[in-house]
């Protein structure tokens, strides 16, 4: 399998996303990492890195995608950046994946104007993390692309979260709770509330009802469904309770489940290919971690798996 | 000033607020407490926790709100529970404000059927406390009274907590953050897009921007504004990782902040009288410390602060 990394995507980049592949190779050689970037910059980084040409495929991109560069213009003003050109590999297959930790907004465009959306899928999303208490873990989604939702796109969420759930992280028949303000199904928004009424008694996930915030990192549900606007305020809350333990120097096995660096990227879920978003802020880690879940994903099919579960309703 | 506290309000009353009203009075002897419920059990209540009946005013209730009573039947079905009558005298002007832990929709829709919502209020809101990792304190609304909310309703929110974090918590000219999904203005859903339209450059509030998730607990805002939905999920999530912290004996003094019963209760803002709402569970320290903001609020007159605040506009 072939991971394609965007060499410039990254607030540290390119030392992090160079050192990021070095530490993915050593610790597996058998991914194949196609590094997207600048040749000239690739081949410096790696060697002041201790890391040799010969263990990546080097593909030269003239031009880089910034955190300026607008989302939906960026494929036709740098056809030559790494992400841009990452897409057009994803699309043809001499990738099986394509992974950035840079400009988020155009990793997802790119996602929904190339690879496109899966047939029947209204709206692709994105996911994170959610660590459970008792040591297993969940996910969340949508935590950001869809800000606005309707009740049939938080519905197929559950389809989404439940595939992913099974396939990457080995959950079988995972629970899905719709995150709301209440147990009782008249409970919640007007949103929430249709979105009950669309789940309940559905044969196409295993729905277990309402669950509140403070369920959020217990072991009632495996997945966790709302619209974007709600998951990224819960994500970005939680690192913030991360960040928080870093400062005040609190060590704690559970809550360091919490840093990101672990996961390192999120899937965007419900498209025609292996698209993986990172944090902007990744270190070598993450990069190593986002290379390895890339890897993952791309051994799960998920878009075969989305559109066998689509056929099936 | 006259606190009145149903007595029946809570999962663990009425131990619980007979021995909260107990500690209240010992440590300010002040504050008039009014004794909405049963007077037999209120004063079995009080003798077995070393209570003197000569400390308070009873007020004999001969029916109960529980938590399966409608919130929008109780008032003509349980005329003569604490809550029903509490809202009577608290009409009439014999008590200053109602506290109660026990059935919060009781409490919520009590509020706006007997004091009424103030003339040019469209939403009343409820509000919780954001711990800052500064050591000082933020005020979130609304936590869940409105799960759906239109941009009008969370401008006025920046109003209402504006006067709260001020009169109450003594932050002058307090920072009013949107709560969304990027710093930019144009991010977010289409309710924070148009709420953000409104609040830009207004001069009823000290608008500061939009406030993200990572943003909730540092000093970057005092007030930090949201949909009812939103906010519940923050605050309760808020919740989990204070709990998560006791279950794992983790002893912070930041994260201590989190503990509800520091701040006993919340107060409906935005109708014509002091109405507190404490947390379900409360203990006899929550009862205690919903007593004195209950005091800190009739201090703060916040009625008569939002009725000047409305007629200046």
């Amino acid at each position: 399998m072939k991971v394609g990394l965007d060499i410039m995507g990254g607030d540290y980049a390119p030392e992090s996303t160079v050192k990021g592949a070095i530490l993915a190779k050593q610790e597996n050689p058998k991914i194949e990492i196609v590094l997207l970037g600048d040749e000239e910059i690739v081949r410096a980084t790696l060697t002041e890195n201790g890391g040799s040409v010969d263990d990546f495929t080097l593909v030269h991109c003239s031009q880089e995608v910034t955190m300026h560069d607008h989302p939906t213009r960026f494929l036709a003003q740098k056809p030559d950046s790494g992400i841009a050109k990452g897409f057009k590999l994803l699309k043809s297959g001499e990738i099986d994946a394509l992974a950035s930790a840079g400009n988020t907004g155009a990793m997802w465009v790119g996602s929904l104007y190339t690879v496109n959306a899966i047939a029947g899928i209204i709206r692709p999303c994105i996911t994170s993390i959610l660590p459970k208490l008792d040591g297993g873990q969940g996910v969340i989604l949508d935590v950001g692309a869809n800000a606005d939702c309707k009740a049939d796109v938080l519905y197929q969420f559950g389809i989404l979260g439940s595939i992913y759930a099974k396939e990457v992280y080995g959950i079988e028949n995972p629970r899905v709770g719709l995150l709301n303000i209440g147990e009782e199904e008249e409970k919640g928004n007007l949103l929430s509330q249709a979105a009950h009424e669309l789940m309940k008694g559905t044969n196409d996930f295993n729905f277990v009802g309402n669950i509140e915030g403070r369920d959020l990192f217990s072991d009632e549900s495996d997945v966790v469904v709302c619209d974007g606007f709600t998951g990224n305020v819960v994500l970005k809350q939680a690192e913030a309770v991360y960040t928080i333990h870093k400062k005040r120097k609190i060590e704690d096995e559970y809550f360091n489940r919490f840093n990101y660096e672990l996961y390192g990227g999120t899937p965007v879920l419900g498209v025609n290919g292996n698209v993986i978003i990172g944090h902007g802020i990744s270190s070598p880690k993450a990069i190593k971690n986002m290379i390895f879940h890339a890897a993952d994903v791309i051994a799960a099919d998920l878009p075969g798996k989305i559109k066998k579960a689509l056929n099936n309703e």
